[in-house]
């Protein structure tokens, strides 16, 4: 029978890993609410300055290219005539303080008087834990059309093999 | 170093917040399912008597206005004809025993040999602690339409900022 | 006041129930990534050995099922061309060792330049918790259109009435 003290230490390595699963659940959660009501600040607060959006188009760098991405007239254009970033629940593998999570998101856009999905996308975030929380290193979206690139997104990290 | 019931008073609270994050996941996971089986006492146990649920038409007041909403001739159509009303994963903030959920419904109905998604909205829960778990004040969603009064109800409590 | 001990004794059941609610999320999430990417090991490891999917055609039976159904020529056809099986949060309900989960799943297809919903099903998983984490012993998915059938799916299981 383990002490006291034993168990106390077991309960807050298991819950520590509980509330980071909650916090990445949570971070991707934000991530569409932020880009569709069209804040920079808090899109680009998700991503560390030295990390990665590679959306598929022109690689976006750091918070402050996430940041001038909200901005740019074409995300306006976007959010202007109605449009919802949607993100499934990810699957999640940890490795220490980092983090893999796979899963798909839908960028719906409204197109007369219907709603159209625009583009439906794999999606891999590769994800830190710092002292202000769990923070984006990077994140890779592919069109789900057929290509093995987006397939290969999908993959776990090894370690939860 | 902390002493061990020091530790315990920490893991407690830490855990009740899991807890009611959960909690919040699973009651708006719970929706979906009870409106498009008919239920309408599990819908109407979601939000507490004095309550809203303004959902863009006429404001739903209370559970008995959920109720009577969920045993409508317009909803048992939309339900017999096939349909499917699917939230995302909401981001939650809270503010001790209230909390603000923030996310995406989709109505999806089924037309002819297909899948149509009919609405698509922005939606804001907010959500008190009550002795019997956590429960619905209000809820408001909004097409997304390019509205700014969508986009506002994507806004996160001040709390989260 | 209960004895640090009665404390500690209520933390870990507690916190067990979270991990368990976590662990079905993940499971859940994790299904789609793996049919997408075509890989039917990973994708037969969350059935039991003695197991249904019961995806309303030809029953699939037991992980050997669910391996020659994603290994088969009509599953490659659909991701080769482009595809996401994307499910919603679940609606969990527990009764010991045994939970039900109920919410929807979407197969989307890539068909020229546009994305499909090409399925729109409500689901119910039952799992179990074995040793090596929580398995599904069946599943049953049905499409949105109209039958019965489907919405009986959308109940939760007594337990948590």
């Amino acid at each position: 029978m383990d002490s006291l003290e034993e168990r106390v230490g077991a309960l807050e390595k298991k819950l520590t890993r509980l509330e980071d699963t909650i916090a990445i659940y949570q971070l991707i959660a934000s991530y569409g609410p932020a880009v569709d009501r069209g804040d920079a600040d808090a899109t680009a607060a998700l991503w560390l300055a030295d990390s990665t959006y590679d959306w598929g188009g022109t690689l976006v760098c750091g918070g402050e290219g996430v940041a001038a991405m909200v901005e740019s007239e074409r995300h306006r254009g976007i959010i202007g005539t109605g449009a919802a970033h949607v993100a499934s629940l990810p699957h999640i593998t940890f490795d220490g303080e980092s983090a893999t999570a796979i899963g798909y998101s839908r960028l719906y856009r409204r197109d007369g008087d219907h709603f159209q999905l625009f583009r439906l996308s794999a999606n891999r975030w590769e994800l830190v834990k710092t002292r202000e929380g769990w923070r984006v290193r990077s994140r890779a979206n592919r069109l789900l059309d057929g290509a093995p690139e987006a397939r290969a997104l999908l993959e776990p990290a090894p370690a939860a093999r």
